[in-house]
């Protein structure tokens, strides 16, 4: 006997995550278990009695490297004529940091990833890198050929002028340095922090702007780490442009 | 009427690179122009009439996201439970600049490339660059899953032992420093050269063994030009590793 009155009005969690991808992507998952591990959150994760920690960083790996080789093959068919220089530079607009979370936010990416609360505003970039661990779980669950229309048709199509990106200069410290002169601040960029050692190292590099910290940035050089401090500032300077 | 006996001996070269390409990997290729210009080195390239220069680094740029992202899927299933530094770490290892150099050794592409002699020697990594961009050639002739056999079934498993390397150190500036200290050798490195500017600027690094230059490294950190000096130095000091 069958009691539809009676069944929970609370939905299972899978299929609510099934639906969620369904809406923002247009396509159901297959294996559910790739895409509730895609958002699941170092700070939020769990250890296995074999000491393998369970979280998204792995298949976030994976997706960071569909999603780079996606987006060769589009510039690469787009761009004809232009030199590798052009197509790699192109490349690191689309991908960089603060891209990715803009566009993970404005898919509502941030509403499924699961954070320890406690942890929110620590991790800047969870939402960048839980769309790459979704890329890393799309390719496992449907195959190269499916990551690549759902990058290209729902992602590149919809979210990106790449036309525009184009246009836009990549060196984000010369911008602020320029920023300044003209509005006649004082900034500094100073090495507060290294973090790891040997390969690993990582520099913590902040933006000091008339004695006030600005932004922060963190990389393996502390080139890309002024960077990433810069480009910070700059979509704060300028939101018109995020 | 058909003169087999008055046919030319001297094969068309299309013809040539297509068996080599049989020889070498077990496929005939395609569309040959793309192989053509995978192995055309820019050294030997030309420029067309709008200014675009024909070289196989638009190929290379496109194979090299195609090998990472391959081995990242390789990798991925292949450990299932390390972490994400070491999956890294270890695609790090199988594509860096010397095992690329040697594995297009071993295949024998070196013979295959289009270099100006007068450039050879100049350009040390255009046999590691050249096999990226065969490897874009083989994707934009015969797909991604085409690609991912070939670079697993061909290349991982017959050229790299990845057991070995997994317990292979990648920090070759530490060894080359234990090496110095047992030897009783005094090493430096130092920054002979910053090529281009903003963020594309380069370093180049020498490394200076008892008042002699051993070796050079190129890279857009200073760290990462320091590694690249260190590894080439190593595999001298250890040609039973190479």
């Amino acid at each position: 006997m069958n009691f539809p009155a009676f069944r929970s009005t609370r939905q299972n969690p899978d299929k609510t995550l099934s639906n969620a991808i369904k809406n923002i992507f247009g396509f159901r998952p297959g294996n559910i278990f790739l895409y509730k591990l895609a958002f699941l959150h170092r700070s939020a994760g769990q250890e296995a009695a074999n000491g393998t920690r369970i979280n998204n960083e792995r298949l976030e790996f994976l997706g960071d490297a569909i999603l780079d080789a996606v987006i060769a093959d589009y510039l690469f068919k787009k761009f004809p004529v232009e030199d590798e220089g052009f197509l790699t530079e192109m490349r690191s607009k689309i991908v960089s940091r603060v891209q990715l979370n803009k566009l993970s936010q404005k898919l509502g990416l941030e509403h499924l990833v699961q954070l320890d609360p406690a942890a929110n505003g620590v991790f800047r970039s969870y939402k960048g890198d839980a769309f790459e661990a979704f890329i890393g779980a799309v390719y496992l669950d449907k195959g190269y050929m499916f990551s690549r229309r759902l990058i290209i048709d729902r992602i590149l199509h919809q979210y990106y002028d790449v036309e525009e990106l184009v246009k836009q200069e990549l060196n984000y410290k010369s911008r602020i340095i320029e920023w300044a002169q003209k509005e006649k601040k004082n900034i500094q960029f100073v090495v507060v922090d290294e973090v790891g050692s040997g390969y690993k190292k990582q520099y913590v590099v902040e933006l000091v702007v008339d004695n006030v910290v600005v932004d922060r940035g963190r990389d393996y050089s502390i080139k890309g780490a002024e960077q990433i401090a810069s480009e910070k500032a700059w979509l704060k300077i300028n939101p018109e442009n995020s």
